[in-house]
């Protein structure tokens, strides 16, 4: 019984993946909050970390405006795809998935010899057309293996055969490639800043390269495989020779098919984790610093929680600025409780009893209001 | 952070049905609570309202001795049945279930009409004859339908036709009473205090009565039913009659098929709840205004709960003690929440995800531990 002053509480979850939105996770979760504190202030930052839900994650909490263009889809059918232009028309966010993501192609269209990021490059340009200098872009989900030389391509890059031809887009046309030609490259890429959101650390080729851990689930057969992995060191090998930039080690660079690789090589860009960006995009530190608990959470949470994902980062800050702060997933996983010593005060689980999956998706925003509930119960015997 | 004072933590919860016994509800709480506050002083009640684990419960929390002697079964085999004396020496604990239970009889042997409580009677008169002049009796799961006649003939009552002969034993044959003998009744039983634990408020007889509620699940068809609810009206009558006793009208006569009714007219015999008997024997209410912080539970909670459960009773008491009151239960049901209204602090349900009850029922002790750490976890940057 400490204090009768009003309670500020920030709710900063993640999505739950396949299931609700961050947005509406919040939504639900101030409902609960609003049962046993209904005078409390509450601050509300949907975090996404690059992956879906990047873009209206950032348009949600910083404003702005939704673009719609069309640009080649990853096997160069046209394709409308959206990005963001922030509040400050300087910063533009983008999803690589709008352009070139898996889900534009069929089960059986997948293959990764052919796709190509070239429309992702075309929603690069069109930001920096419209007067972006500040480009956020978040890369999982592609349907590519091109180490980025699609998108490059739409930025100006030509990449030439040993004839001087340009080679035909996609993983498994790069053994053709002999020069990498930059004189017709656009001038805008030179004043323009491009951050990469990137959360795996996969290096650009061998047995943690891009080829052997994500082609699989593009849809490339061991043959495949392995002739993907030999084109990229090829390309590796022709950027270090005609653009002098080194790749092969870069931490990340095998994201997205190498795209994360072609984004550094190609557009000089700095590759981030995406809770960093979304920390500094949405002013978290300050929000955290201001509230007097905190709720985040994330479709399930275990040992895991702690490489550097949303609610794990959120934590650390709390426990920087000793706060508490509450987790909250569908499924507290193996290993959970070592989250304790990562700055979360608790975590609690949404079932209020025996469920299927199925249901617990189908229940999760009453459940998230229960939980917060529960949790706001327990605390206010010590707070009123 | 109010305070850095050593927390007291009473634990008192109920069994967990079909799952844990109170005691084992217990010690996995305990280990949770010990994980946040390790040097808390933990109070320790386990709880049970005269049903299943009734005698365990009192002998646990009050020390005593299990007697164990053979008594009839309902159809009149002989059995081992087991009930305790608690460490005054005075007070006897018995449960009518481990002499005419349900539970004894195979599914096609149970027939209402002839099964008897006599078993029961031997129980309490082998606790008067080892000089316990205190009886708490529990009587849920009965196989009976036979108004106490069983019990009482044990005790020396003598149920006579109108030739003057006994009559048989079983809710059957109570057409046949036309006079009781009280002539041959033990002394014992005037110098004896009886207390039933008895949760259920249905009346002897009628459509809420004994025979219609709780017959056909002891197996009674529905032409038993209504000759046995005759039979237990004109049992009424001849009480009313020779014993000069009116037992139509209360409630709770019919719980155990009677039972309740013929305990209070056979053998003066005190009915109230499972729950004010365990609260009195163990003194719970001192134990909840020494605490800090309560946690209470149950296999299910919901709107139910209120009508007298025991975690319902816990709560009432640490709401008229201002005091913090957690509810646990394994599944949290339609209307739950109104609990929070009867004293509940907060409630938490046992699942960590999706989860099947099977499951939820085997994981029960860690997945107990683990909300009472949750629980203590989130009160604990309050209390530190």
């Amino acid at each position: 019984m400490t204090t009768q002053q009003t309670m500020n509480i920030l709710l900063c979850p993640d999505s739950f993946k396949d299931c609700l939105s961050a947005q509406e996770v919040i939504e639900a979760l101030a409902t609960g909050v609003q049962h046993v504190f209904p005078e409390a202030i509450i601050t509300k930052i949907p975090l996404a970390d690059g992956g879906e839900g990047f873009v209206q994650t950032l348009l949600t909490a910083l404003g702005g405006q939704l673009i719609s263009i069309q640009v080649k889809n990853p096997l160069g059918r046209l394709t409308d795809a959206s990005y963001g232009i922030l509040g400050d028309k300087q910063t533009a966010v983008i999803e690589m998935a709008a352009a070139s993501g898996i889900e534009l192609l069929k089960p059986e269209e997948r293959n990764p010899m052919l796709t190509s990021t070239f429309g992702t490059g075309q929603l690069l340009l069109d930001a920096m057309q419209r007067g972006c200098r500040n480009l956020i872009i978040g890369i999982g989900g592609s349907a590519t293996n091109d180490g980025g030389t699609g998108m490059a391509k739409a930025l100006g890059y030509r990449f030439l055969n040993i004839h001087g031809d340009e080679i035909a887009e996609g993983g498994g046309e790069l053994a053709q490639l002999h020069h990498i030609d930059t004189s017709k490259v656009t001038a805008l890429l030179k004043q323009t800043q491009i951050t990469v959101a990137c959360d795996v650390t996969n290096p650009l080729t061998g047995t943690h390269g891009a080829s052997s851990v994500y082609g699989p689930q593009k849809g490339a057969t061991a043959e495949m495989v392995e002739k993907l992995d030999e084109n990229l060191q090829h390309l590796a090998n022709c950027i270090e020779k005609d653009l002098d930039k080194t790749i092969l080690d870069l931490a990340g660079g095998g994201a997205a098919g190498g795209l994360g690789a072609g984004l550094v090589a190609f557009a000089h860009a700095e590759l981030s984790l995406g809770f960093d960006i979304v920390k500094e995009q949405t002013q978290l530190e300050k929000a955290i610093q201001q509230a007097d608990f905190i709720i985040t959470g994330e479709g399930k949470m275990d040992v895991q929680t702690k490489q550097g994902k949303t609610p794990w980062g959120v934590a650390q800050l709390a426990k920087k600025h000793h706060k508490p702060c509450l987790g909250i997933a569908g499924f507290l996983g193996e290993g959970y409780q070592e989250l304790y010593q990562e700055g979360f005060t608790s975590l609690l689980a949404l079932p209020n009893g025996p469920i299927s999956l199925q249901e617990s998706i189908q229940l999760a925003s009453e459940l998230l209001a229960d939980k917060a509930e529960q949790a706001m119960r327990l605390i206010s015997f010590y707070r009123h």
